[in-house]
């Protein structure tokens, strides 16, 4: 095996199939990447069991073979390499890479050891890689953190005819978007909607590595145990496991008749809340006070140690409203939208409130095909099995208060 | 007490004193920041019996008097702040930071319960901002980490005539360079050669601090118990209490008679060895061999785990000669460097090895006003209390090997 390719394209699919390596294991062999050249390309792949990372790319390939090596010593070694062109060759169990009069050797591991790595679902649409990164991004804050509670650490994805809908909640914040979506055939829009619940922190990662490659195909493999999600892009191609189970539907959660509705700048906003939250003890609310003098009061801390500030905010609905959200919370919702005003629904002290963008002004890229807005009154819940009852592009968030 | 004060300058008057902040204290009052207002001048300081950091700033006092309050939320606070005047005010145990429409209360603590900070020891000379800086950012990287040898944790500044000499070792590495200093009078110049040990990551910390004062005035009060050294410049000045002892001598640490001398660049060598250091586990060694070829050949690694490689390097003195460092130790020392090329002096295998610029080379900004140039033969030793011997301003780097 022998092959010449250029120090950033190498340090660029070296770096990208790492991200599937585990970052402590058991087992050496899955700590290595599995480097393939052959006829004009080079493929670099990792593997960790939940997750598969492969990507393809242009090389000299002298001659075809396999190799795997230890994969963070491949990726030190790419960071520190000298621009220019790279020449690796495998010569018995030793790889070694050479640039520009520097030399590196490197024991290999054992190919015959190396899983097999799952093959890449058939595929069933695809979606603009740019519009899925920022929607992942956008609902992926509201998934849970907590391992024991698997179900909960997912996104779930909706196909369904011509949009994918994104979904997450921790139980205390529920977050959904939608963005178009492109059937593979007639046969896959005819299915009628189909779930996936894919971990977050993988779909995150994949899908914000694949955002500059124009359109992401996505595949589904839901015979298989458990289920593999495929996401392929520009050479690049990831493969992850689905988890087990679905959300906790949203139902009447995105239902917020009578309740009153405010209007706020959400840079100033996000200001404001980082700025008041400096007093905030851990666990300790951020009151927001909306009156109708045309002004949100908002308050942090208890006794001497306290913090006010005073924001321009249009309430209707009401008279004044007062609510109090966990500060944390309440700037990952505010950092999620693009928006420059935000809308806030708010059913008063102790309940929910419904953040989405002020319609006509969501900064998202993907435009309002279906021409429906936030607000518009039927964008409440999915109802279970119906397919696509949730007709907003936008970002919806659910934040529940603390009282 | 009542002030008005520039967010800009007032959040760069609490952040500078903030630095004598413990970390961690059993001592609450310890984590104050006291601030004193009166006659257009606002003081902060912070102190924790180690060190105090004192800055004195503009502002507009609409009534005097001082308070002690909790410093890192002050810190917190400042770095929120809207940008734009700040007024500042005591009513009773409450002081209230506003700017802009926001406004925080503070409870504060006991002033009474504060220990007196310790005065600026009186002057005794002073030395440029820059060069000090400079001088001590490259000596500091040789002072040791190691707690349970206080005396290797500092840096000695040797005052003597019309210069400052810097010295630090951990044992493994021993740097010194020379500054120029002006003593304050006639009366402290003939005083003699006076040492004193500061504290390396405290002596850092003030001379990076005071860098752009232009002029650094240090005092050294030597009577009290333990003996306190005083750094001032720009309003600022900080007082640190010195180690007791005085660091190992270096005797004839820097007497390199016979040794075969090598050139090399110092960016590329330092390139080099972060390269090949890449496959060096801890506390293995980057190898050198020295040859008449004009070349080094670096080398890290056992077995089929290795990384070379060769660089343009000048020997003279010798046909060949090997030599093997802790990269960690070798990349502090050539870091330190500011010339673009650098002699390496080398006994050989297992001895030490003196790094210096190449004579008429070095970077540094304060000259060679003595006239003396590394390698001239007399820079070899302090012999003890004799005065001035070591005559070179540029950086000295004794660095041991691992054999």
């Amino acid at each position: 095996m022998e092959f010449r390719i250029e120090r950033t394209a190498f340090a660029e699919a070296v770096g990208w199939a790492a991200r599937a390596l585990p970052s402590r294991t058991p087992v050496p062999v899955l700590g290595g990447l599995l480097l393939a050249a052959g006829a004009g390309r080079l493929t670099v792949s990792g593997f960790d069991f939940e997750a598969a990372a492969r990507i393809d790319v242009d090389a000299e390939t002298a001659s075809a073979g396999q190799v795997l090596v230890p994969g963070r010593r491949l990726l030190d070694i790419c960071r520190v390499l000298p621009d220019g062109p790279v020449s690796c060759a495998l010569s018995g169990t030793r790889f070694t890479v050479e640039a520009d009069g520097t030399e590196f050797g490197m024991s290999t591991l054992p190919r015959e050891e190396y899983p097999a790595l799952p093959s890449q679902p058939s595929a069933y649409g695809s979606v603009d890689a740019a519009a899925f990164a920022t929607a992942v991004g956008q609902v992926a804050v509201a998934a849970g953190r907590d391992e024991t509670l698997p179900v909960l650490t997912g996104v779930q994805l909706r196909l369904d005819g011509d949009s994918m809908t994104l979904s997450a909640s921790d139980r205390y914040r529920y977050a959904v978007r939608r963005v178009g979506w492109k059937p593979e055939s007639d046969a896959t829009a005819s299915d009628g909607a189909v779930d996936a619940l894919v971990p977050a922190r993988r779909l995150l990662d994949a899908a914000r590595s694949l955002a500059r490659c124009g359109v992401v195909r996505v595949g589904l493999d839901r015979a298989a145990g458990g289920g593999l999600a495929g996401f392929e892009g520009g050479g690049m191609r990831s493969v992850v496991r689905l988890l087990d189970g679905r959300l906790p539907k949203y139902g009447s959660l995105f239902d917020m008749a009578g309740a009153a509705v405010a209007e706020v700048e959400c840079g100033a906003l996000t200001e404001a809340v980082r700025r008041v939250a400096v007093v905030a003890e851990a666990s300790s609310p951020v009151r927001m006070d909306f009156s109708g003098d045309g002004c949100v009061l908002l308050r942090a801390g208890f006794g001497d140690d306290v913090a006010t500030q005073r924001l321009p905010a249009v309430l209707s609905g009401a008279q004044e409203v007062t609510v109090a959200f966990n500060p944390a919370y309440l700037l990952d919702a505010l950092n999620s939208f693009e928006a420059p005003r935000l809308r806030m629904e708010l059913l008063g002290a102790g309940q929910r409130t419904l953040l989405s963008a002020v319609a006509g002004e969501d900064g998202s890229k993907d435009g309002s095909e279906d021409g429906s807005e936030v607000g518009s009154g039927d964008g409440s819940g999915d109802g279970g099995a119906e397919a696509g009852s949730a007709s907003h592009r936008h970002l919806l968030m659910s934040v529940k208060q603390l009282v």
